[in-house]
C-alpha cells in the first residue's frame, strides 16, 4: 500500500500557469519519440531523435502518429509542443501526469487526457498511467508515461494495411482510445475473478486476513472509479462536440468506445455493491462464529457451576453436617448433581440454544 | 456461486473495432434461423439453411421476421448482417453477448440491445440472455443466445391472424420487447415469494443460511439492476427518437412498455430496501439472541461465585475456626447461601433484568 | 404479514396487449356503476344496470360522472370502455391494478392512474387501492376497485349545489385527485402517531418487538413511497401539460393538489429518516444493555475469584501447612479476603467502572 | 418530545378545497392586527380592530404592512382575505400552518409561505411558526401564528426613515425574508454550539444520555432541513420569477437572501454529517469500552482458574496422595501457581493484550 | 477541537441588509493596503495609508492590483468600497468572512467570494480564510482576513516582467484564483499523507486514538467539501458568464482552475470514501481483537471448569465414598481429568476454534 492516492506535485504548486515541470514517478529512461507516417500506399515506421523534427508532420500531407514514451524529459515535450504549436497549458498538463480524464477543445486540435490502467498481478494493484492525445488535422500525437505494449494492436493494424489506413487522425485516435478502454476489461475481468474467489473464501472460511483484501480492493475500486467517471463525461463531450476535427462517421466509433466506458462503470459499481455486500457479510459471519462460541461458553459453566457449588458445599468442614454420616448420601448427592445438569440440558434444549 | 459477474472476453480485448468474435457462454448446438414472413393475407413460417438466404426479406413487400436462435456461429451472424447490410459494430455488438441494453440509430435501421431474463429454480438463480433486435423498414432481425419460448406468444398472435398482421415492422418489435419485459414480471413474482418467504423464516427462525441467502439475493438484484436499468433510458430514447421507422400509433405501445419498466425498476428498488432491511433485523436478532444468551450467563455465574466462595471459606482447613464447632453453624450457613441467592435475584428483577 | 409486495399476475404474463385480464384481489361482490350528470340547475343520481348506456353521456350536455366500483368483471369494464371509446391499452390498465401512478394524454383524453391509501387499524397496515380516472370534455369516468366512501365528500358537495356545479369535469376530476390526496395526510397522521408511540417505546422500555415494528413500518414506508413517489411526477405532467381539457383557472387548484403531494412526500422521507434513526438507537440501546450486564458480571466474577481461589489454598491437604495451626491466621485470611475485594472495588472505581 | 412531526389536520380532511378551517395549535390569545403605512415622509402605525378596513390599504398611494399575529381566527383571516380579494386556496393556506414553504404566483400578487424558525432553550427544540406574505403593488400581508419580535428590527427601520422608506414594497416584503433567513443563522448557532458541546462530552465521557442526546439533534435537524429545504427551491424561484412586482434592483437583494439560505443549508448538512460521524464515534467508544472490560475478566478469569483447580487437586480426600505428606509440597505447590500466573502473564505481554 | 463549525454573528442577526459589521476571528493587527499598479512596461507597487487614494485606481489607464489584509476594520473597507463605488451587499459580504464561495455580476464589476485553506500542522487542522475579488474592468481588488504569502508567485511574476504584465485585469484576477485553488493540492497531499499514515497505523496497530484520528479527519473533509464545493459552482459560472470583463483567451485558464477545483473534489471525495472504509476496517478489527480474546476465555474456561469440579467431587468430606480408599484412585482421577482436557482440546480443534 505504498502507493499514495494524492500524487505528489513537489514545486509545482504556486508555480506561474505554462510553467513546464513534470509531476509524475521519476524514471531514468530515455524519452522515446516514434513517428509513424502513412496514407494508403506507404506507411512509414521510424524513431526520431530530435524532437524539433516533428515539425515536418504538422501540416500532412500523410497521417501521422507521434508517439512519446516517457513524458519526465521536459525539454522533449517543451520542443515537441512548441514544433506542433500547443497551448502553453496544454504543454503542462501533458507534463503534469495527476489530471483528471478530460477533453479540451482548441482552435485547431482537441487535447485528450485518459488513463490507461494496468493490474498488477504481484502486488494486486492497479497501475495508472496518463496517456495525452492530441487530435489535429494532420497528426496525432500520443504522450505515455513508460513504454508499453497496449498500442501495439494498433500499430500491427496499421501495419497491416487495413481500413484503419484509408482513414484519417480522428480514425487514429479513435483506434488508440478504444484499445485503452478495452484494456478496462482486461483489468475488470482479473479484479472480478479475484474478488469472487474472495466471495468464496469468504463464505467458507473468514479470516481477518480477508478483511484486509475486501478493503484492498474497496481501495483499488476508489482508484478505478477516479479515473473511469470523469472519462465518460469526457466522451460524452467527444461524440457531441462541433468540431470538424472529427468525421460523422467516426463519431458511431466513438459512441462505441463511450458505450464501453459505461459498461465499465456499470461493472465497477457492481463489484463495488458486491464488496460492500461482502464487507457485510464477514461482519455478520464474524459475529455469529462468536456466537456460537459464547453459546458453548455459556453451557459449559451455567452447567458445571450450580454442581461445582454442591461439590463445594459438601467439602465444608463443619463438625455438625448430619448427611456427611449418612451412607447413601455420597450416591444420593451424585444423582442430584446428574439431575441438576440434565434438567439444565433440557432447559437448553427447550430454548433452542443446542 | 459459479456464474461470473464480470464475463470473460478471451482473446477479444485489444482485437480492431469490427472483429467479428464471439463472447459468451459456447454451446454445441447449431444455430437455427427462422423466418416469418406476413401481410394481411398470407403468412409463411419457414427455417432458413442458408443465412445468405436471408437477403430475400430485406426490402419487402412483405414484413419479414427472422429469429435467430445461437448467436455463438460467428460466421452465420456474419453471413446474415453482410446480406441485410448491417453495419460491422452492430454484427460486433451481436455477437459480444456482454452489451449493455441500448437502443442505436443507424441510417435505415435500429438496434436494439435487450436482456432477456429467466429463473433458474434449482439454482435459485436468474440466467441473463442477451437478444439483439434490428427493426428496419421491412424486417426485424431478433438474436437470442438460446432456443427458448419467450416469442412463442408473439408466433401464435402472428398465426392466428390478428391485428399484429395489419402493422408493420414496428408493432412486431414493440410485441417482441413486451414479450419480454412482461416476463421481467414473472420474474420478479418468484424472486417477490422467495424473498418474502426468506422475511418470514428470518423472523420466526434466523440461522446463518438466512444470512446467506439473503446476501444471495442482494447479489441477484445487483444483476437484475444492472440489466433493467440501462433498458429503461433505451425505451425512453425510443419512444422519443426522431425516426421515421416507428409509426406515432406503435409509440403509445411503446409508451407502455416503458411505463412496465420504470414498474419493474420501481419494484426491484422496493425488494432491495426490503432486503437491506431484512439484513438490518437479521443482525439485530443475532444480537438480541446473543443478549438474552448472556444474560442467563450472568444471571447463574454471578448467583453462584458468592455461593461457592462461602462454601470454599468453610472448607478451609485451618485448625482455629471456632464456627465449625457450632451445631447450627451449617443450617446458619445454608440459610446465609439462600439469602445471598435471594438477595441477588431481587436485584435482578429490580433492575430489570429478568 | 400476508400482503405481497409484487402482485400475482397470473396468465396475464406473455398476453397480448389490450388482452383484458383482471390483475388484483378476487372479491365475489358485482360491480356497480353509478352515474351523477349535472349542470348548474339539476342534478340526477342513478345506478346504471347496463354498462352500455354510458353511451349517453359521451358526448354531454351536462357534465357526467362515471363511478365504477369493482374492476373485477372484465366485461363490464370492456363495454364501458367500448361504449366511451377507449384505447384498448387503457381498458387494460384499469383491469390491471399494479400500475404505477400516472398520467397519460390521448387524443380526447386523458387518463390518470393514482393510488388510494387507507389504514387498517387492525393489521397496522396500509391497504393499497387503485383509481383510475378518464377526464374528458363531458364526463369522467372513476374507477375502483372496492367500494369506499372516500368519494362521498364530493358526492355531497355536487348534491348541495356549490361551486363544483358551475365549473367542467377538469375541476370534478380536481375534486376526486384531491379528495384521494388529502386522505394520504389522515394516513400519514395515523402513522406518524404510531411510530412516535413506537419511538417513546424505544427509549423508555426496548424489547425485540419494538424492532419488529420497527422494521414493519420500514416496510410500510416502502410500500406508501411507491405510490406516492411517481404521483407527484403525474401531477406535475397534469399543472404543465398542453391540453385544452383542463383550464387556467384549474390548473391553480391542481397545482395546491400537486403541492400536497410534494408535502406528504417530505413527510414521508422525514418519517423514513426517524425510522433509521430509531434502528440506530435501538441498536445502540441493546448494545447499552449488554454493556452494563457485562458490566456486573465482570466486576463480581473478578471480585470472588481470586478470594475463592484463596479460599481453595488453605482448603488443601497438605500436612505441613504451618499456617493451619496458628491461632489468629482464620480472620488473618477473612481480612486479606476484604482487602483484595476492597482493593479491586477501588481499582473499578478509579477506571470508572462503577 | 411531545411535538409531533405529523400535524393533526382534524376535520380538515375531506372538505372542499377552499373551505376554512384552521389547521395548528390552538391557543386563546386575540388575534392582532396591526399596518403600518408610508411614504417618504410620512409614517402611520396603528391598530385595526376591524379587519375588513384593511380595504383602504388595498390601492395606495402609500405602501402599506399589515401584519396579522395569530391565524387561528377564522374570521379575521376571512374578512381580511375579502378585503383584499385574495383566492380562496390562499386564504385556506394562511389558515393552516402545515404547509410547505412556497411561492406562488396570482394575477396581481405573489404568496409566499415560510418557516420562522426559534429555538426554545429550555425544551433544546425548534419551535417552528409559518408566516404567510402576500406581496402586492400598494401592500405587504404578514401572517404569523403568535406574536413575536423577529420583525422589531423591520419595523424601526421604518420609524428611523431609512432607505427602506424609498422603496416599494418588494423591499420590504424583502426585509421581511431576510429577518426571518437572518433568524436561521441565530439558531444554527445555537444548535452547532450545543452539538460541538456534545462531540467534546461524547470524547471525554459518553454516556447513554450522550445517545438520546444526538438521537434527539438529528430530529431536530430532520425538522429544520423539512423547513428550508423548500425553502432554497421558492427563493430561486422568486429571484428568477417574470414577475413585475420586483424590482431589478431587489432581486439583487433576494439574491443575498437566497444564498443565506444556501448557506444554511450546507451548514445544515455539515452539522447532519457530524452528528452521524458522531453516532459511529459513540458507537465505537462503547464497544472499544467493553472490549476493554472483557480483557480484565479475560486476565483475572484465565490467570485464576488453574490456579483454583491445583489448589482443588491438592483438596480432594484421597487416602494414597503421597505428595500430601511430603514437607516441602506445599511452597512448592505455591511456587507452581506463582509460576502458572506468571507464565499466563508473559504470554499476554506477548500477544499485546496488556 | 476549539474551532467552531458555525460561525459567531454576533450583532450581525437582525441588522438591515448593508449594515457594515465584521463577522470573524478579530485580531489587533492593522489592515494593511498595498497597490500594485502596472502596464507593459511600469510597475509601482506601494502601500496605502488612506483607503480613500484608492479612487485614483478607479479608472485606468494601467491595471491596478489593490490588496487588503485584514478584512476586520470596518472603516477600511467601508473607505475603499465607497471610493470605488461598490454595492453595499458587496461591502457586507467582505466584511462577513462566513460566505459561501460564490461568483456575482454587478454592471460594470465581478465579485467573487473563495476560501482560501491553509493545514495547520501543529493542530492537525485546516485553517480557513475568506477571500473577496473584485475585478472591474481597470482594478482588481483582493482582500484577505490576514497576511498570507500565497499571492507572492503572483507578486513576483509581475515584478519579474512576465507574461501577466501584458494582459488586462481579468488575467490578474485568475492568476491570484489559479494561486489560492493551487494551494488546495499541497493541503490534499498534507492531509493525505497523514490519512495514508493512519491507514498503515490502522492495519498494525489500532488504537481507540487511531478512532478519534479518523473522526477528527472526517470533520476536516467537511470542512474542506463546504469550502470547494460551492466554488465549484461558482468557478463555472464564471468560464460561462456572459461578461465582457473576461476575454475569450482568458476563459482557457479560467477552464483550467474549474478543471483543478473539479480535481480537488474527485480527490476529496475519494479521501472521504477511504476514511469511511478506515472507520469500517477499525471497527472490525475490534471485534475481531475481541473474538480472539473470547476465544481463549471460552477455552481455558471450558477446559477447566469441569476438571475443577472433578476436584470439588472428590474434595467432599462423606464418610461412606468408598474410592477414596482406593489405592490408585488419585492417579486414576488425575488420568481422567488429563483425558477430559485432551477431548476438549479435540472438539475445539475440530470446530477449528483453535
Amino acid at each position: 500500500m505504498a502507493r499514495k492516492l494524492v500524487k505528489k506535485r513537489g514545486k509545482k504548486v504556486g508555480a506561474a500557469p505554462g510553467t513546464l515541470v513534470h509531476v509524475g514517478d521519476k524514471t531514468d529512461t530515455v524519452a522515446q519519440i516514434r513517428v509513424v507516417d502513412y496514407d494508403q500506399e506507404h506507411l512509414r515506421d521510424q524513431r526520431l531523435k530530435d524532437p524539433n523534427a516533428c515539425r515536418a508532420f504538422k501540416s500532412g500531407p500523410r497521417v501521422a502518429w507521434i508517439n512519446v514514451e516517457g513524458v519526465h524529459e521536459v525539454h522533449t515535450v517543451e520542443a515537441l509542443g512548441q514544433g506542433l504549436g500547443l497551448h502553453p497549458l496544454v504543454m503542462e498538463d501533458i507534463l503534469n501526469t495527476d489530471q483528471r480524464p478530460k477533453v479540451e477543445s482548441y482552435d485547431d486540435y482537441l487535447y485528450i487526457v485518459i488513463k490507461m490502467l494496468q493490474y498488477d498481478p504481484l502486488q494486486h494493484e492497479i497501475r495508472p498511467e496518463q496517456v495525452s492525445l492530441i487530435l489535429a488535422r494532420h497528426y496525432v500525437l500520443s504522450c505515455q508515461e513508460r513504454a508499453g505494449n497496449v498500442f501495439d494492436g494498433v500499430r500491427e493494424r496499421l501495419r497491416t494495411g487495413r481500413r484503419i489506413r484509408f482513414l484519417g487522425t480522428d480514425y487514429l485516435a479513435y483506434a488508440l482510445l478504444d484499445a485503452i478502454v478495452d484494456n478496462y476489461f482486461a483489468l475488470l475481468e482479473q479484479l472480478g475473478e479475484r474478488i469472487e474467489a474472495l466471495e468464496e473464501e469468504l463464505i467458507t472460511r473468514p479470516t481477518p486476513a480477508t478483511l484486509a483484501q475486501i478493503h484492498h480492493f474497496k481501495r483499488e475500486m476508489l482508484l478505478l472509479r477516479k479515473a473511469v467517471w470523469p472519462l465518460r463525461e469526457a466522451l460524452a463531450k467527444l461524440t457531441r462536440d462541433e468540431t470538424s476535427l472529427i468525421a460523422a462517421e467516426t463519431r458511431i466509433y466513438l459512441r462505441d468506445v463511450y458505450d464501453h466506458c459505461v459498461h465499465v462503470l456499470d461493472t465497477l459499481e457492481t463489484l463495488r455493491d458486491l464488496l460492500a455486500g461482502m464487507l457485510d457479510l464477514y461482519l455478520s459471519s464474524i459475529s455469529n462464529r462468536m456466537n456460537e462460541i459464547m453459546k458453548v461458553l455459556t453451557i459449559m459453566a451455567t452447567i458445571f457451576i450450580p454442581l461445582t457449588f454442591i461439590a463445594g458445599v459438601y467439602g465444608m468442614n463443619f463438625e455438625h453436617m448430619p448427611e456427611l454420616a449418612w451412607p447413601w448420601a455420597y450416591p444420593a448427592v451424585l444423582l442430584l448433581m446428574l439431575g441438576v445438569a440434565a434438567g439444565l440440558l433440557v432447559f437448553f434444549r427447550l430454548r433452542k440454544w443446542i
